[in-house]
């Protein structure tokens, strides 16, 4: 069902202190930054081969990135899975039993079309499936 | 100097409980299982494209993954990217001024070669290179 890892998701406080690690001394190109206002965050996506690391700073306290950090502190965030149609895989996904955080697809970053399964049924693991706009 | 996402290591009370989440509604190959003892791991590594998830389980509390569980509950433990050559990658992340956990490779699941670095340098994300045997 899934094609690959489209990318691990990372919360950060800041991008601009967390970019350096990753762009300079991981090398890794930055592919794409977004500020994504109705989740709350600005995210940067970077390339590891055909796979990205997504760095997440929230635009303040009370988002979902924001309490993430509150509560956790920084660190691994979400995976994400690749599909070729969203649509198909979140309906084998909620026949196979799986709470879904969203019941239809929306639109994430870079015009991607994105859900999010929620981590009770997934071994507290926050997981995301992504169809890429077609030009990614 | 990464190939791709290797993969993500998810920390998990017990392999039977996850692994039907991962193989039957995931759908994903189960590529190999093994218990790494000086790790105090049970791990399975299934196929997502030519990443992997590798899940783990302790082999008993006094062990880093049973502690990690103790401390944060199962869920999202570190990631792993792929290298081709693990002494040159090493060397530059020593370079470039990153701590690490382990100062020489050392052998991993499936005969691979691995090194972990310290989360203090790493915005509290537990990161692996990992170069994978000939035969993987």
């Amino acid at each position: 069902m899934f094609n690959r890892i489209d990318h691990v998701g990372i919360a950060v406080e800041d991008i601009e202190s967390a970019l350096p690690l990753y762009r300079d001394a991981f090398g890794m190109d930055v592919a794409h930054r977004e500020i994504v206002s109705e989740q709350g965050v600005e995210a940067v996506l970077l390339d590891v081969g055909e796979n990205h690391v997504e760095l997440l700073a929230p635009l303040g306290p009370d988002t979902p990135v924001g309490r993430f950090l509150a509560k956790k502190g920084p660190g691994l965030h979400h995976v994400a899975y690749q599909v070729s149609d969203i649509d198909t895989a979140l309906q084998a996904l909620k026949d196979a039993g799986l709470e879904l955080i969203d019941e239809q697809p929306r639109v994430g970053i870079r015009d991607s079309r994105v859900a999010f399964l929620h981590p009770k049924g997934t071994g507290s693991v926050l997981t995301e499936i992504v169809e890429p706009a077609v030009a990614h």
